[in-house]
């Protein structure tokens, strides 16, 4: 079993010495706690609601930030990867909505979130590469932010290049959603990690932000996609998933989610067929 | 918005004239009420476990037999699209886990299950074409059959072909799943919906066949993704669903989710970069 932390923070806009100290203590208690794997919100370092560019690009850092150093120095009392969202200063004043994989020998992949949700199209650029996986000591890790999980072919090429565990930073604004329902990102993390044999560990956040609610939907999703934690409130959420079941695809003697796939068929769906004609209409 | 019904039926075992005799009454009943589009279960005329591969042939038959000029001759009195699974008889003694869409015109089109299930493989061939979308009167239209859906490349791809409603017959063996939560498969129909902005429809089975037990997990789900109508018991499922939002994938001013897409990076999502060696491990 490998457990699994997520902290369901509230980042505080633009004040990126709160926001590093906050993050540090989180993951302090995440580890204290015995997790082997810490996930962190999207853009923690930074919060989410900019009023302009310019105030994001105020609190940008680059890879080599000393904060990184900090979330490395926890991630090493236990043996940890740490993977968080923050706010990052490219080249030529671009700046990146992106998420760090840290581990105790410090910053092991940086990724720039590559589906830009909405308004952040006026602040970030779009990262231009595909995520990774990193075989990381406690297991094959990818990392996505928020929007990108909602693309199944991003998903599912993770899972086929043998994603065990999906680290998800997230900033999910507050939708409706029916009575009894959890948040639908939530419910597409379950689909997801089933179709895949992949888990899924969600890291939202809280607090309202510049009147910005959010879904607070931080959930950690097993190999078979039930949620396995959940919580709505601020803090620590952990539990205890077994990475297994995810190295293999096979579900049956015959079986296979991966092996059954028909890779030769998927490019030619075309557009609709009338009846129309042939019905008289 | 547009009436779909689900009659989640319990055919009998390779017995023909009793499933056809059935089917055509559950059709009746669903257009009596109103229903645009009736979906059936998979391999509604035929049951679903054989003893074995000659069983099923015994009970095949191909889109020309007269049964579905049932459905059509049931369908053209409410103007309704109906879509089922049935046993085929194909070339040289092959057999297709298929589904046909007729209506008053007849058979529209029919597909072929592309991934077989299970045991599913000793008995049938899988298909060799990709599903298409149909132009209905009522509605563009696709048709996956049971474990298809669980295949979020055809899934998407229907969606980009323009499919406004997804129908799935099914026969979704029981499987274990936590209290309080819905039949895996529905979970992975939402999350499907949600991320395409298109209906869909299960239409899963009931009964005791030989033993096996299923989810009779039947749902209708909306473009948002959440389930609209859902019934554990035998018979007729009824909502009301509106297909227009599956029509532009635009949910906010900068934000569409097929505009989103990044295809030039899926591709590029390649095998673990290791940590491992960098770590000392």
């Amino acid at each position: 079993m490998t457990r699994i932390a997520c902290q369901q923070l509230a980042p505080r806009i633009a004040d990126l010495d709160h926001n590093r100290a906050q993050a540090r203590t989180a993951i302090r208690e995440a580890v204290d706690a015995g997790a082997q794997v810490v996930v962190l919100p999207e853009l923690v370092t930074s919060g989410y609601v900019f009023a302009s560019k310019e105030e994001a690009a105020g609190v940008a850092v680059t890879p080599e930030h000393e904060l990184f150093g900090e979330w490395s120095a926890e991630a090493e009392r236990g043996g940890a990867v740490v993977v968080g969202g923050f706010c990052e200063a490219g080249p030529d004043g671009t700046l990146f909505n992106s998420a760090a994989l840290v581990d105790r020998a410090g910053v092991v992949a940086v990724y720039r979130k590559t589906h830009l949700w909405d308004r952040e199209k006026l602040v970030f650029s779009p990262g231009a590469q595909a995520p990774v996986v990193v075989d990381t000591a406690v297991g094959r890790i990818g990392v996505v932010v928020c929007y990108d999980m909602e693309f199944p072919e991003m998903t599912r090429g993770l899972a086929l290049a043998g994603c065990e565990l999906l680290a998800v930073p997230t900033n999910w604004p507050l939708v409706p959603r029916p009575d009894g329902e959890r948040a639908p990102e939530v419910v597409v993390g379950m689909g997801t990690a089933r179709v895949n044999r992949m888990a899924i560990a969600c890291c939202d956040r809280a607090g309202v932000e510049r009147g910005q609610e959010w879904n607070s939907g931080t959930s950690i999703i097993d190999a078979d996609g039930w949620v396995v934690a959940e919580r709505a409130d601020a803090g620590l959420l952990l539990a205890d998933v077994d990475l297994e079941p995810t190295r293999s695809k096979r579900l049956t003697e015959h079986a296979d989610l991966h092996g059954d796939r028909r890779p030769e068929l998927y490019g030619s769906i075309v557009a609709p067929r009338t009846a129309r004609a042939a019905d008289g209409d």
